[in-house]
């Protein structure tokens, strides 16, 4: 059966492409780097997910972290998987400023600028993950 | 050298134990059950630690998870490491119920109730931890 990304994250998100395990999007708003982590499963506990499904799910937040760190040059990084709004499985990889307009506090729940990513701003971030990952991403064929 | 818990950490939390790579503490919120890993580390990000590391962490943010699921009958849990204000590495395991004060919302950053465990709920939260984990979880002498 095809799998559907929510349609909250499909509205609050870019779909840039996917790794091997979970597709990843990008939150719409521009001012926090903030990717988000979907695998295919109907699931909603990641510590109940199988054992090898655990570890690929947390094998791309680990990688997709250390992106997020050296390529955003992020002060912090910040990982969620909390679902209490969409419950479909979604690991929250963001990359936080001390000088970004929700620190200290965390970005879930909070207002947000409205700025958003232009299209030369996707084609760079993707460039940038393909350039990183090689053939463990793939590349949506437009980030919309 | 000896590991020092943050001291924030400690205000704000019992230390219950460790498990065989992370010190286990508990917030003393009552009305969440929301526990937190520690490990004994100066790096500051899950995602730098070398990948033996990772993995232990990740381990037992799932074993912790799954007892926390089944022992408290959660409705969803939260995971979240964040560290903007405690930079010391910590990663928030949280049951979460849809009848809690703050549902949907996340807890951090949130106004929680004052109720604190008695000492019977920290011994009983302390031999359920016992009798779930067996020899992989050491209780503190004294929980506080």
């Amino acid at each position: 059966m095809a799998f559907d990304i929510d349609p909250v994250l499909r509205r609050d998100c870019h779909l840039l492409g996917r790794f091997r395990y979970a597709h990843l999007l990008l939150n719409r708003h521009s001012t926090i780097p903030w990717f988000i982590l979907v695998p295919e499963t109907d699931e909603t506990e990641v510590v109940l997910l199988p054992h090898d499904d655990q570890l690929e799910l947390f094998h791309e937040t680990s990688i997709l972290g250390k992106f997020v760190k050296v390529t955003f040059n992020a002060d912090k990084i910040n990982l969620g998987a909390i679902g209490n709004v969409v419950r479909q499985m979604h690991v929250h990889v963001i990359g936080r400023f001390e000088t970004d307009a929700c620190w200290p506090g965390v970005v879930w729940g909070a207002p947000l600028a409205t700025d958003e990513y232009g299209e030369d701003d996707l084609r760079r971030i993707t460039r940038q993950l393909v350039d990183y990952f090689g053939e463990d991403f793939t590349p949506a064929d437009q980030p919309g």
